[in-house]
């Protein structure tokens, strides 16, 4: 039955893609196939279903900033990670630099590109990016994880507006002088490869309440998880995030690689389409997940409370 | 054992009073009695527990916003209600202009004012205030509610600001000619006298998934019900919601009369403390908040999910 | 020799009418015969040259503000004219909110709409607008000077912006309570019939340091006389008065009626031409005050220093 | 005469320095004697006078800006040089960003950071830092200019915030892919040391419409001179440039190192004065031009026109 669901989702999807476009502001992005869209998803069980392209591999993108902050938190505690990034939504695009600069404070939240540097700072004052990359591994439930060089050097060489933030935030004293080093982990990270499944499979770890449920190890704090779900509710989608928590209801973070992670009840969900809308989501992701929730009744605020009081 | 809870919240909530100060902004509201906190949990099984100041009558403030957004939706239609607003978080505080001004457009969401007067200039090309009136008394199963004269003399004449953003939105094109009409239903709607206990009503409302329990009549459509839902766990203590959202996870509805309105499981939930912080929200009201969703596990991404999937 | 090179100018002025348009936002101005273009100078010596279309009578508008400006230094003192007003270029267009939202201050200066609401605000408090259209005939040497009542009409109905930013101010407490005498007063005073030749006139007082040559009777202080030229010369023209002032050199003002004062040696200038580029300037006003400027060397900053010191 | 007017020039100057504070953004200029205060004045006829304290070698910094701006449109001509930057006032600090990430287009003018990288990118590409320091030493008529190196490395390890502006300008493609090789070489600009005299050499040389009084060689063009001069009344202080307009009506480019240079008639003014107020303006350095400028009537729309047309 959800089989059949995940398939007319992925038609769903496939007939969205030619309101979108691949990523342009990294050369290596915009060679993707705008036609591709699959979804995966992983239950508690064990059990993977897929539908749609969900063989390929593409980078992680803004999609690792939950796992940064997820790793963050758990690292460096709470208190040290919120230290110098705020959690409100900003209303502004993934890259904006206005409010940072006429307020002169702290960046908005972990998922804006300047909070996730803030982040990415700390971690790189304890962490080579291998480290990183291992904990992702396991974050994500898949050994597979790797960089994917190309696109790294592609963001690397092409990432004037990062650096322009990162040396604003130095500026401010927000982030520490090895400003470089802070830069070259976060174009990093944001190149590792993906696929829906790996996706999926961080899903399932937040549906699970941090918890790996096959072999029952908690890799996230209960406080780190429902920090990460609440971000991902009220900023996961850039300046489109309060439509999509209307329309669709699910705590999810997307990245310009074409990947959306999401979860509900007891599984994981991932998809991919790298086709992107104005905002940066991907066009045939956000399909799938409308189609799901309305088909499902998946909406965190769908029905009546279940009584918790 | 809940009344027990509620008696330690009013505790909690008297203990941080002297934090926050009385609005000042319209010169009766400086008046409240800033050490009162007082909070009311109404259950659908018409059930009311009360603990604290709950008889004091403030006046609604911007908690009006989502019942004048559930009026609009049910009298209008989605489309017509989401034609001029949109539904983003906006980072801004409640009454900012620069992102109407700079982006030219429509108001992020119905939350801050420019998206409330909006909304409120698509009702009054409908209703007089007395018809509003009379299904707010509805909406918070409350037939008490009436006017505060001179709250609304005192918005009215002071309300510089709002009259401001109205223009603006009118030299937009995004309200109707009859921008001093508009105002004056906004400053009414502000200006109805409620208590903790009708807001509790329209909380019971919200968490029956938009039906009055007593007789379970519909007053709400589901999908408005979602909307409003969305909005207050994104939008709804202005520039504070993320944080709220992060450690509190209750959808809730905040106003400058010192009132906030939230919900969880089958119970409609209103708490009042007029002394604010700078943000304009209650910090007696967000403190008793925060110490119930800790003790009961209230947070809406609390625990793993129930599996719905 | 300076007839002929002010008939060259209309020539030249003529050419580019079509790359401009009338001002749209008051319906009454949209009416104007674009393809209209005429200058006239005033001499100390009391003679007048013209050419082009000069008998045309269009409304003052935004050069009003150097007027009202020159009026409150004159009957208020320089020191509670800039109580509540600026002196900086802004950077900004004409309407825009942007900096006073932000900055929550005082208006740039007062040759854009905020910082000329609080001059008409000043006056207000003190003369009728009968009393500041009599100075305003004195300044301009042209008894001729009349309301146009049409296009009052027009803009007090659909002046929805300096509403809005009325009331901002207001809000701020820049401004008087009295915001709807004040915003009646400014829509009158820009609503004064002009022609070319009344520009040329108060062109000419400015010319001669404020005093009328034709009587030697002071109108305005010497330094009201050099804190107008200033501003006309950096806030003039809107945000194009940097490049104006470059290109041009000439202390100027210019208003959305189609208007530019200017004044040079010792002559007043007057030009008229109602096609505006998208920043609200004459095209063929810009064009011609360009030509004679080049033609006779007009520039503020042309050549060597004369050798004061 | 004129001396006495500079010594009680440098008496009201040396008034007012405890009213400002040395540079702080870069450690080396913390250093300053903040209670020096100097004024040269060179004279087409080749006197120099002096007073106070002119013996002291600070660096140039902002006023840099115009020196740049001269060279760039002498070696590479008007329209190349304005084709990435504007000629408009901005009122916003000389750091600011918010403009330039909003507008999403080329910096307002080549006085503010922003449009200052972007001349320097220009000669970046054709010159190395040698060539130009021989340019400046040409057009300051002083053979002495060096680099100041500990304010120069200071400058390179501090500038995070010139860096973030480049690095924006670079990812909107308004200057080179050679971020660094701009940078260093604007940091080197910046820190050139000069004294008073230095400045009045340039001042001289702008008075004298581009030409070396000494052999009446021409060293920039007519246009590029008026251009320069224009900017400098208009932008030449940064966000207080406007007000000193008015008060002063000098000309006059500042640097957070002190310096203001600007000219009068045939003359050339340097002073000097380390102590600054908000805005990066030397207190001491603005206070003995006002004083020159109300005793000796210098401000540039003082008195009547002199009759050109």
């Amino acid at each position: 039955m959800l089989q059949k669901y995940l398939e007319e989702a992925v038609v769903c999807g496939k007939k969205v893609v030619h309101t979108g476009a691949a990523a342009t502001y990294i050369p290596e992005l915009a060679k993707a196939d705008v036609t591709k869209a699959g979804i995966c998803v992983m239950k508690n069980s064990g059990e993977v279903l897929s539908a749609g392209d969900t063989d390929i591999r593409f980078t992680v993108q803004s999609i690792s900033k939950i796992m940064n902050l997820g790793i963050a938190m758990q690292a460096l505690g709470y208190e040290k990670t919120f230290e110098k990034v705020n959690m409100e939504p900003s209303g502004d695009p993934f890259n904006s630099m206005i409010k940072l600069d006429i307020d002169s404070k702290i960046p908005f939240n972990p998922m804006i590109n300047a909070g996730a540097i803030v982040i990415v700072d700390l971690l790189a004052a304890k962490f080579e990016f291998e480290q990183i990359l291992s904990w992702m591994r396991i974050l994500c439930l898949d050994e597979s994880l790797e960089l994917d060089e190309s696109v790294y050097r592609s963001e690397s060489l092409t990432g004037a507006r990062n650096r322009s933030i990162a040396y604003l935030l130095r500026s401010k004293d927000v982030i520490s002088e090895n400003v470089e080093r802070t830069l070259d982990l976060y174009f990093k990270l944001c190149s590792v490869k993906v696929t829906a499944r790996s996706l999926a499979g961080f899903g399932l770890v937040l549906a699970c309440d941090g918890v790996d449920p096959r072999n029952n190890v908690r890799l996230l704090d209960r406080r780190a998880v429902k920090v990460i779900k609440t971000l991902m509710f009220t900023c996961g989608l850039y300046d489109e995030s309060g439509r999509f928590a209307v329309k669709v209801g699910l705590p999810s973070k997307s990245g310009v690689g074409g990947g959306i992670l999401t979860f509900s009840g007891g599984c994981g969900i991932g998809v991919y389409g790298p086709a992107l809308d104005s905002k940066g989501n991907s066009v045939a992701g956000m399909k799938m997940l409308e189609y799901l929730s309305e088909k499902l009744g998946l909406h965190v605020f769908e029905g009546p409370g279940a009584g918790k009081i």
